[in-house]
């Protein structure tokens, strides 16, 4: 199952609003509806709505590709700036779009037509670069997994979050294809179901063991001893290792560090925003009152009952045992740590 | 709104799976009906199942008066095996269950017809006992309440939990009654909705400013210094304090004392079982999956996944500042402080 479908001027996503009741595709042919798309949630996960992201600065290019240059470059600018704002949290949308809009830049001079062509070679090379990124995360994350070992993880930071493979459990793909004995608890992540929904889902297909609970059920489980470590994704990280992920994941981590068992962040290097000193510097994104008040169109909840529906929360770097990436781990990270490995790696 | 209507030689539950979209009452004219009506939640929260199920002895007194003695006893014992299987966690209800039966114990000798009438004005008088509790219970815990406190409250222990004022929602009903400015945050309590279907009704109701959350967010809103104080009921209370409640409540217990915030438990003295010394002797109830996979009718969550539903779970007493009980706040609940508050309450 593709997160992302490549067409010609075109891309199509994997309606995530959708599953798993339904497998459908929303073809996108302009930015405005990658926009929309992602900001509607049809696809999402930070490496994802990176990569949608791209080939909506990819198809902006292809839309005004017959105007003079100085307008098509202010309409790309418009462009990027609307995706950039589609959700706030999450670095790898601002990362692609900056990434695409150097290279129009470097462009410079270049006729829109052939800009356009090699914009979409770019998010092309985005894309395919994401799987190959993740492989190696989780090969690399793979080390930490014991031999046999109950995963407790939240949202969804597979498949689905990536153009492939996934992060988090990318981890748990490599290790399992390791024949480590890996089986999953996957937290159903309120109020968007993303646990339920998609992990459950992508990790059935792939069958990988995996036991669905409800978000508050996770401290039992650490106190019954159920489970060996905590492993999730990033939406930006901090360069002190402060790091923004879905709503839930600080309380895990409080947890976690409570019960003594380790807590791992898996993240593509595109996740570290080196530019905000730490996790206080990082905008939340608030989202609507229904995704709490309303399922499946019926009401949950009273009508006009007040709502507060911050859609990520930030864990700080002490509780987090290690960051893994696809360049290597980074153990007990802090400003220096990530620093150090920033040098050592070349980045 | 009233949880339990008494009716002539009959019964009606508010039915709580329907709110709060419809307020409609289910009728119980036997033993047999009001045992399903507490299996299947139509009437839930520890001190309501235990008044239901001293209708339910009174219902079988009923039922059986016709018989002899001894049949009619056999018939007793039978429908008071069966209530107190109806859910296993919340003492409550054996707390009820026996009261009734050591009543009829008391009646030997009397007609069947007279110890029905006997055992009708007995349940009548545990539930009017159970709104003048707690109304003890809430004046109690609102001298624990500051002037301003927004308030955490997980499941619902408010009037519908209760025969009527509620245990945890009646302090801070007591507490809004003293002019005291507070505010909740209910969380919603997946995946029963006791949170955003009841107490975020029942004090919208009262209009008492209520907040909806997802469970998850628990941890976010504490980092913020958004939450004053944590405030829940109980299902079991053993002789060393160690209380069952709903599940989730251990979860924000350990993020309560990570963020040095209080963290109270309301409950009625009927809530304790001194005959258990700690936690781990509470049984814990699983139930369906369903639960977890379906909501109003529709899957959220793939076809066949597994799930693990465990209905409560234990907070150790280190991690609860106080028992709020009718007779009396017991600060740092511990075997010896609780037995001390007994002997000293002549209880």
């Amino acid at each position: 199952m593709e997160t992302i479908r490549i067409g010609d001027k075109k891309v199509a996503f994997l309606d995530q609003r959708k599953l798993p009741e339904e497998t459908i595709y929303l073809e996108c042919g302009s930015w405005q509806e990658v926009a929309a798309a992602i900001k509607q949630m049809v696809v999402r996960g930070a490496p994802a709505i990176g990569a949608a992201a791209a080939f909506g600065m990819a198809l902006a290019a292809f839309q005004y590709n017959w105007q003079e240059e100085k307008e098509f470059r202010a309409n790309l600018e418009r462009a990027a700036k609307s995706l950039l704002a589609a959700r706030p949290t999450a670095v790898n949308l601002a990362w692609a779009v900056e990434k695409m809009a150097d290279s129009a830049q470097k462009a410079a001079g270049k006729e829109p037509a052939a800009v356009a062509e090699l914009l979409w070679q770019e998010a092309v090379q985005i894309a395919d670069r994401d799987v190959a990124i993740n492989k190696s995360l989780g090969d690399v994350g793979a080390e930490l997994i014991p031999g046999e070992a109950d995963i407790l993880t939240h949202c969804n930071a597979g498949a689905l979050a990536t153009v492939g493979y996934g992060t988090a459990l990318g981890v748990v793909r490599s290790a399992a294809a390791q024949g480590k004995k890996v089986s999953v608890y996957a937290g159903e992540t309120r109020p968007y179901l993303q646990g339920a929904r998609l992990t459950a889902w992508e990790l059935q297909q792939d069958n990988i063991p995996v036991t669905l609970i409800a978000d508050n059920m996770a401290g039992y489980l650490m106190q019954q001893n159920k489970i060996d470590l905590v492993l999730v994704g990033a939406d930006r990280i901090a360069a002190n290792g402060d790091t923004a992920n879905k709503i839930g994941t600080y309380s895990l981590a409080v947890l976690a560090k409570a019960h003594g068992i380790p807590f791992y962040v898996a993240a593509p290097l595109s996740t570290f925003d080196l530019s905000i000193k730490s996790g206080s510097q990082i905008i939340i994104e608030e989202r609507p009152a229904e995704e709490l008040t309303q399922l499946a169109g019926k009401a949950i909840a009273p009508e006009g009952i007040k709502c507060y529906n911050p859609s990520f929360d930030v864990t700080p770097a002490h509780l987090i045992t290690a960051i893994i990436t696809e360049k290597g781990i980074i153990k007990k990270p802090s400003e220096e740590s990530i620093g150090r490995f920033f040098k050592e790696k070349g980045i």
